[in-house]
Parts: structure tokens; C-alpha cells; sequence
């Protein structure tokens, strides 16, 4: 069986681990976002992409989600003592090798989706990890600065990391998106698979940006086969991250039904929310999306695989209507 | 007194660390070597610029006499790992951060007199460190490999480094002397010096590559103040490093009078042997250059600061002959 699944950071990844177990013999190929790519101290950081790359080849620091297991800061340190920020980015000494390598393949000429083939050579995450696109597509955010009232837009990583969303975004723009093109393999991904997952990832800043991409989105329309999302809001607030924050900039609500409605039944076929929404089933049924409502919060890898064999059970379901 | 040091790394940094003590309210302009200068891994890497701003800041790794103290190499691990090499230089966590820094700068369009400027903001070394050019300049080291009979040219630091001077070097070629122009204030400050030193530095591929830059030489010839140079050689031998190695690929003998000979009597007013290498000094004198045969071997800082005594001692009689 071949699965895309378009994946953002952390819930992502979790996912496909989870999805990996349930069903070990799957094709997957995951399109990564890049949104929330920066440029760090000259180097190219992508931490999406790091974040499925380590979790799935073993080198994901577990207790926070992102960054790598037994990781020491001294360079950073050092930057920091030079006067040279933002501090607010934790970029650790083993993590520094990743951004390292890639920016100087980049240099060399490579394109992105080539410099994360390579990345996962050593990594073997077990998937086919593609970037969105080989453009560079930034996602930033409109705000209110609190003590000075200025209005400025900022990169998506200083209102995440540095403000941790602690203002409202009133837009949020994913900057280069249409003019970036899909890279290479994501669309013939998508034409040849069986199933299309949306993981508990972000709707707006992570599914959201790759679905902003021109070409994505219809290629995901028109293939054909069950497109599956699982829902990342459970009883009214994100499972994890700050998706409320970003989901109000769009105009969505902040609930399961809502965030089913804002992808739209011309591009999901089916939904999964937790069984403490349970009570949404019935409204996203009504707006063309076959729902149901199961355990969704990833407390270890067997929730995870458990929820992944619920989206690919719904999705044999709605082939199956 | 206004004091001019040429300076190559560890032999360099360590006698400038003695004058300090010998004579500090001296003001000491530093011009460094910047022909081993490589990049690795997208990155510009000074060695001998850094190896005197780590010594004079306090963080350099006494042991070695290079590099950082308190280092990790958690950075270098994760590059093995990816098989992105060279694996033979020894970049630490903490150093890398320098190099980062420096690179971002470079990016900007600072020239490396700024950037080396700026990093000793930080480090504070206590006297003026100038890179002898803002332009790059490389040294090259031609050899015949040992294993096929290849003649091959590689960069002064795989010759140094990886090879440990292990084969003849049968050329050594500051690429991009000829064309280098010195970086601002170095000229000023050898035309304002009182005094001009060449530490007991690698007189091929440390002071013989500044003085390789158009106009040093000629500038340190006419400034009309003591030249007093400290031999690197002592009994026949190299002090440290493998001074023999290179000195053999410009026809000069591994031998206190030589070196002197080879700087010449148009460079060099006054010179110090050590003093098992007391029968130089006739010689060194019948060349026309002033000589004292006193130790030479630093062993701590006081024995630096006393061979800097003796060099400001020597200068001062050349300035009364």
C-alpha cells in the first residue's frame, strides 16, 4: 500500500511512527512542510523536516519533540558570548552538523528535496521524506506588538518560539508560496497513492503551507483515493503547540468541526475526532466529510499506531462507500 | 613604545603572551598569518589568527596550544557520521561558533579586518590583531605521495594536518600573495612602530607568507626602526612544529644562522639564537645581522617574557649602533 501523508513537526512524526508499526509494510512518502524553514547564522534550518527525519531514524530528543537525544549547547553558548542571536532558537551542537551539511550541499548547487535524500541516507527514517517544494516559502505572521502597539510581521519561528504565540496573529502569510512549486516526486507521489493522510499536524502553518503550494492541493483532489485527516484540536484546544492561535488568524474556530470544514469535504473524505468531541461527528457528516470519533491523543507509539490503524480503516470505509 | 609582532600561531601567540608581560604598556599591533586559513565545511577557518586571539583571550587550550579549552566535538561526531569530511581537522563545538561568526560577517561584505576586529571585542587579547590581508591567500605545498608517486599539490593544511609534514615538501606557494594587497593598518602601524619583532613563528609558511604580501616587506625594510627576529630553531631542530620540513623546499638549512641568513640583512637588524646554538652568532653577525645567543626554549610564560626582554634589549642596541 502506498500513503502520502503531509506532515508538519511534531504530531507528524509522531504519527508516522505510529503509522510505521501499524502497518510495517507500507510504501510511505511524507511531504514535508517548509514554511517554517529559517536562516540561522548563515545556515539553513528546517525543522520540520528534522524534526520526521530524527524522530523516525532514532535521533529525536523524546521529552521535547524536537532537536537530538544527548545534546550539548556550547555553540550556541559561544554565539551568545560573541553577541551573535537570536538566543531564543536552541540550536544544539549534533543539530548544528544537520544545518551545517545541508547549507553547504545547497551551496554546492543541490536542491532541497536532494539535500534530504542525502540527510536521510544516514538517518534511515524509513519513509521517503520530500520537501513541499525546492523553493524557499517562509511563513510569517502579522502582530501587534503589546508595549509599543507597532504593528509588524515577523518570521513564523520568532512568534512561535520567541513570543510562543502569547499575541494574536492576525494573518498569517506563507511568503513564496505561489510562486513555489511542488518539488520533484510530491506530485507523482500523490498520483500513484492508495491513501493521502493528514496527520494531527498543524491546519494552518504546517498541512496548511504545503496545501498552499499550487498544484498540491488539486493533485490531492483529483487522485482519487481516500484522503483521511485526523483531527489535531480534541475538546476545543490543539493537543499540543498553539494551533488555536493561528487557526483564529484564519477565521476557523478553534474546534474539530471547524477545522474538518476549512479543509472541505472537495478534499477530505474522511475525519477522525477524539471521543470527547464525539458530539461533532454529526455537523461533519453534514458538511460531505465521513467522521467518526476515536481515541486521538498520542501518549506513546501504540496510541499512535492505534490511531493510524483507525485512519486507515476509515479510509478502506469511504473506498469502500 | 609601539611595538609591530608578525605572527603565525602557537610559537607567535605564546611570545606575544611574554612581551605582554615583559612590557605591558607596551602597544603591540599583531599583523597574522592568514595563508593557512582554509574553509571547511562552507566555513572560513583562521588558524593562526585564532590561535593568538584564544591565547591572549584566555581561551585557548593550553595542552594543545590550539583550539579552545573546555571543548567538545559533539559537532564534528555528527558530521563523521554523515561522512561529511575532512575528519583530520580538529574543529571543536565552542570553535565552531568563531567560525560561524566570522562566515556570517564575511556574507555580509565585511572585510576580515573587521570581522577579526570584532571577534576580538570579545576576547579582548590586549593588543591590535590585524590580518596581514583582507584577501585570500592560501598556501599550497607541492609533494610527491608516498603510496602512488603522484605529484600533487594540496593545501598547507592537509600537508600539516593530515600528513604531519610526513613527506618532502618539495614547494611551498602562498597562492594569492602576489595579487593580496595588506589589510588597512598594516602599513601604518609598521611606519608608526618603534619597534618590529618576528617571534620564534615558522619563517616559511608564518612570517614568510606575510612578508609575501606586496609591500610588508618593503614597508618593515624602510620603516628605519630595529628588526629584531627570535630563531624557531634550536640545536639544528625545530622548537616546535616542522619548521625543517618546509624550510628544506625553499633551500634553506634547518639551522639558527640560516634562517637569519635567509631573512637577511635588508630585513633584519638584530637576531637571537639560543644558547646551545652560540657558535651561530659569528656567522649571523658576518651577514650583518647584530646576534646574542641567549634561551630560547619557552617553557612557561616567564621564559617568554624573558626572551622578550632580551629582544627589546637587542632592539635597543641596534637603535644606539
Amino acid at each position: 500500500m502506498r500513503i502520502v501523508v503531509l506532515a508538519g513537526g511534531i504530531g507528524g512524526a509522531r504519527f508516522l511512527r505510529g503509522l510505521q508499526q501499524a502497518s510495517p509494510d507500507a510504501d510511505i512518502t511524507v511531504i514535508g512542510n517548509t514554511g517554517d524553514d529559517i536562516h540561522l547564522f548563515g545556515l539553513k534550518v528546517c525543522p520540520d523536516l528534522d524534526t520526521v527525519m530524527y524522530t523516525l531514524g532514532g535521533g529525536i530528543n523524546e521529552e521535547q519533540g524536537w532537536g537530538r537525544t544527548d545534546e550539548t549547547f556550547h555553540l550556541k553558548e559561544e554565539l551568545a558570548a560573541y553577541g551573535v542571536g537570536p538566543e531564543w532558537f536552541g540550536l544544539g551542537d549534533r543539530d548544528f552538523a544537520t544545518h551545517i551539511v545541508r547549507t553547504q550541499m545547497l551551496s554546492a548547487g543541490f536542491p532541497l528535496s536532494a539535500v534530504t535524500e542525502a540527510l536521510c541516507d544516514r538517518w534511515k527514517p524509513g519513509v521517503r521524506l520530500i520537501p513541499m517544494s525546492d523553493d524557499r516559502v517562509e511563513t510569517h505572521v502579522a502582530v501587534t506588538l503589546p508595549d509599543s502597539g507597532e504593528r509588524k510581521v515577523i518570521h513564523f519561528q520568532e512568534y512561535w518560539v520567541r513570543l510562543r504565540a502569547s499575541v494574536p496573529a492576525e494573518a498569517v502569510v506563507p511568503v513564496g508560496a505561489e510562486q513555489a512549486k511542488p518539488a520533484p516526486g510530491v506530485l507523482e507521489a500523490i498520483a500513484e497513492a492508495d491513501v493521502i493522510l493528514f496527520p494531527p499536524s498543524n491546519p494552518v502553518v504546517s498541512v496548511g503551507t504545503i496545501l498552499a503550494v499550487p498544484g498540491i492541493r488539486e493533485a490531492i483532489a483529483e487522485a482519487g483515493v481516500p484522503v483521511v485527516g485526523l483531527s489535531p484540536i480534541v475538546g476545543d484546544a490543539p493537543v499540543r503547540g498553539m494551533a488555536d492561535k493561528v487557526l483564529a488568524a484564519v477565521g476557523v474556530e478553534s474546534t474539530a468541526a471547524a477545522v474538518a470544514e476549512h479543509y472541505g469535504s472537495g478534499l477530505l473524505d474522511g475525519w477522525l475526532v477524539d471521543t470527547v468531541d464525539a458530539s461533532a461527528v454529526e455537523r461533519v457528516e453534514a458538511a460531505g466529510i465521513r467522521c467518526r470519533a476515536v481515541p486521538l491523543m498520542m501518549s506513546d507509539l501504540d496510541a499512535a499506531a492505534r490511531m493510524a490503524v483507525e485512519a486507515l480503516t476509515l479510509a478502506e470505509e469511504v473506498r469502500g462507500a
